[in-house]
């Protein structure tokens, strides 16, 4: 199975109003509610990929319950009950019917957060707001290590995802990457800012910035200089995601660009938490790194594609797959 | 006890952001959450005024439970546990602690909604975002007429309070404003459109209208002649709500205006239920129609001053009271 961290949850609301325009009244005309934070995202791909993932991080209050009660409704039913943890794997291929997703995720005293996007259907734009997530406590961050240790011990791969709440250390991220190198489990580290740069430290398998992560992270904004240099700060793999033009990815077997067919308009939300779902499920499946790359980037186009925020379409992804561009760079380049 | 009936209750939250700018991201600076619905902020008055009351109405879903844990935390403790419809009644004085607030809302299946005031911290503007209330069933409807009629037995007042949620009949208050007369009991409505033209032929003892509502409903934007063309529509007493202006009152016992002593600068939200809770309290303490009146707009205009939105200043109420102005109007102009 493979194991996402997400630390700041988020049941993430939709509202649709037929204008937005500050300091009136609107009546939301179609809404909808998801359970959210980066990690959920990935899980939902890689369940919808065939593979049985299991969900860690915070959740508390009415929010955090309405949150696990989605999350439920998500993982699809088997016929023995839903996979845990330690249900035997599946073959874990990709394109077979969506895999369980297990709740392992720990409850604390405060609420979950939500976020609100709304979606103005005149001109399509989306206004967001985000709440600040719960203020979690010394013993709910040891109930979370203590529960990711447990579930480390049965991970193919771990995903660990997004921002950290209130009370969390900087440096919180860094620790859970050691104790999957620890563990040996492979650990993709996906966040941004100061948790970022302590993670790196740790020597994380990949990290996923897109370029503003990267540009914060090195000061650099030419994407071949900045991956390496995030590489050279402890990442043993560097996937940056380059928006439209794809991504570039800076590897200890090689360098690699890899772009879509063609520019595509669409909303990108979830398109980063895609290609993560992408390059865990290629990893763990012991694709090559063109083959991992082709999946991630098929996916997060299909993503922006598709008309529910941080879907993928999954004609659109298989029609992609085979279309995507690969090209590697000579050594001496590395 | 007095009663209020909130159809469509509502989980209100007040998000506060540095500048509202479409299209942008937002981090939410400060929130709030409390339980919202016309009827929930006239019991919150009443209860802050000395009034024991219960509220009835709908709630459901995980925003029903978060409501009610919000609503349950505003009632008072007491000695002898909270006190429910058949608690015996406490003097009643305003002026006293807070009285008790007792959840007799039905349960229904659908969620109770949301809404977000986002106010911008730049402006002081606030934009409004109000989700549709849930669907509600007609063994749901049946269920509330039962309680409803349960509660009429015990109250000494009433209010009917706010929008109808969709899956009720626009004459749904025309039937609760019959049920209250049959049980001699003094009915106030308090809402718009079409519940409130179908509602006011069902002869309520008030309604209290705002220059918009009366306008909708009469077509005319002249105070007096509005406020009469709706008394002659079935309402014996039309309390018309003039902003910053005051009240207009036309009684069978007279005809009375009242103003504040001065304009103040606020926020209006609210205003409007404070005036329902000075209404009601002051008829069941049986006062006279000016000192009603008095204590309506001075609770209405403590509630425009109040920092919080749909609180009343206490200090303020109590100042301005002996201050509001009260004009009668001779009898032939009746």
């Amino acid at each position: 199975m493979i194991l996402t961290v997400t630390l700041n949850t988020a049941l993430d609301l939709t509202y649709g109003v037929p204008e937005l325009v500050p300091h009136a009244s609107h009546r939301v005309s179609e809404m909808s509610e998801r359970p959210g934070g980066k990690g959920l995202n990935v899980a939902r791909v890689l369940s919808a990929l065939g593979h049985r993932t299991v969900v860690t991080g915070f959740a508390g209050g009415a929010t955090g319950t309405a949150l696990r009660e989605l999350l439920a409704d998500l993982s699809p039913q088997e016929p023995g009950g839903p996979g845990g943890p330690d249900a035997p794997h599946g073959p874990d291929t990709p394109g077979t019917a969506p895999a369980p997703i297990t709740d392992a995720l720990v409850t604390v005293a405060g609420n979950t957060r939500r976020t609100i996007a709304v979606v103005d259907r005149t001109t399509g734009d989306t206004t967001q707001l985000n709440e600040p997530g719960p203020l979690v406590g010394a013993d709910e961050w040891a109930a979370l290590l203590g529960r990711y240790e447990e579930l480390l011990a049965g991970a193919d791969a771990v995903a660990l995802c997004g921002s950290l709440p209130p009370g969390i250390h900087v440096g919180a991220y860094a620790e859970l990457v050691r104790s999957a190198r620890t563990a040996g489990v492979p650990v993709l580290l996906d966040t941004s800012g100061e948790p970022l740069r302590r993670g790196i430290a740790a020597r994380p398998d990949l990290i996923k910035p897109n370029a503003d992560e990267l540009a914060q992270l090195t000061g650099s904004r030419e994407p071949m200089r900045a991956t390496r240099d995030a590489r050279r700060r402890g990442a043993h793999g560097v996937i940056a995601s380059l928006g439209p033009d794809g991504m570039l990815a800076v590897t200890p077997d090689g360098v690699w660009q890899a772009a879509p067919p063609a520019r595509v308009l669409g909303n990108p939300t979830g398109a980063g938490d895609s290609a993560v779902a992408g390059l865990l499920s290629g990893l763990v499946e012991g694709l090559s790194w063109p083959d991992r790359l082709r999946r991630a980037v098929a996916l997060s186009t299909a993503t922006v594609l598709s008309p529910t925020a941080g879907d993928f379409d999954r004609a659109a992804y298989e029609e992609l797959l085979p279309r995507v561009g690969i090209e590697e760079h000579a050594p001496a380049a590395r």
